[in-house]
């Protein structure tokens, strides 16, 4: 599996992607999951994508040669919208592809759509496999892709609109590092973009890897205020 | 859905369920997912139900039935794996007696199985749709059924064998207390069990429901702790 969260605040956006990919237990490997495209200084687009391997591989890749071959594509259409809907697009055409000698395989795959066009704020979309999408708005600011269950009531808890780019990332790797420890299917390193509103081009993709000081002293800071915050809570109720 | 969590710890088991039964959001009910059968001074027994209601419904009666009219039953046989065996049989029988016209219904149902027999430990099993089963150890002294990723890591980070009987009611209840806020198909009242270990007998279950002040004030508590370790912890990772 994998797990990706993108965070829409005021401020920006925030996308943070795991890069375990596995058919199996046995059958691990390390992929990215995040990906930029962009013309500087008219738009940034930001692919991140969960589920079939295969097929999200082509989907990315048929993005970029319609790019050389097609009158419309993302780096030219309108707007973020029209993105959305191209990758929905291109998410069915590669599943109506792949699916004719099915043999019970999950083909599919969703895809979080995120940046920014000139003239237009930063937007956030969830593709889904059919292809249909939907927009991330004030009152729910971001979108989870993939094993997401783990992380989402931190973010619940947590984020807001008007929550700082700073904060919004450090949430999402508090989110990722709860991911991380109850499921195996999760894994580093961590693929992280934290794009500041009107930028309009990539800051570059930041990586977390095990060895990385600050992130072990983040899981470890959080790890220990955990506890020490279960411990200190008054026993509210007592078993009967 | 629904949400049950099970803890085995060295003082005893913690049982938490919640109410909620849905067949689409516009079909909601509260149901009872935990039941007690005993022989106080010999042995009790605890059930925790997750999956489809007629399907969990039927089983439990026909335990309760075959205590009446069958030569082996849950309250007879010798040990507690013997009684996750006719669990797990009953289960088989239900599911086979109902799929004959399955038309895409899932008939499967999840259920844990928990307490003591006089001369042995308290033990807890989780019974699969398919009639087999595990058995909880010290590494692993938690099971959960249900929508149980959303409250795993709480429970990930602070239950171990030696964690005190209150101290593990009160992380279950966080547990549940992350899963309500993240997932509207669980939902209260919820049904709590607090066993003390050599007890032989049913504490009876303790019912919490949305008014209970003091699950109010913890989850009040646990919400305003989350945000201010959250606030004060450095930011130890900056966008790049």
């Amino acid at each position: 599996m994998t797990y990706c969260v993108a965070i829409k605040v005021r401020d920006g956006l925030v996308l943070t992607s795991d890069s375990r990919t596995n058919a199996g237990v046995d059958h691990i490997a390390s992929f990215r999951k995040l990906y930029v495209l962009e013309i500087p200084g008219d738009r940034v687009i930001f692919l991140q994508s969960a589920g079939n391997l295969a097929t999200t591989q082509s989907v990315i890749t048929m993005l970029q040669h319609q790019v050389k071959s097609a009158e419309r594509h993302v780096l030219n259409v309108p707007s973020l919208f029209d993105v959305a809907e191209l990758v929905g697009k291109t998410i069915r055409q590669v599943i109506s592809r792949d699916s004719g000698q099915n043999q019970g395989v999950d083909f599919s795959c969703n895809m979080l759509v995120s940046g920014q066009i000139k003239g237009d704020e930063p937007r956030l979309f969830h593709v889904y496999p059919q292809g249909n999408f939907i927009e991330a708005c004030d009152d729910t600011p971001y979108f989870q892709i993939g094993e997401s269950k783990y992380g989402k009531p931190i973010i619940d808890r947590i984020i807001d609109f008007d929550t700082p780019l700073d904060r919004a990332l450090q949430c999402s790797l508090i989110s990722m590092d709860s991911t991380l420890r109850s499921n195996l299917s999760v894994g580093m390193p961590l693929d992280v973009i934290t794009y500041h509103a009107d930028a309009l081009e990539s800051p570059g993709i930041q990586r977390i890897d095990e060895t990385n000081e600050q992130f072990l002293k983040l899981r470890a800071a959080w790890s220990e205020g955990i506890r020490e915050l279960f411990d200190n809570i008054p026993l509210f109720i007592k078993g009967e």
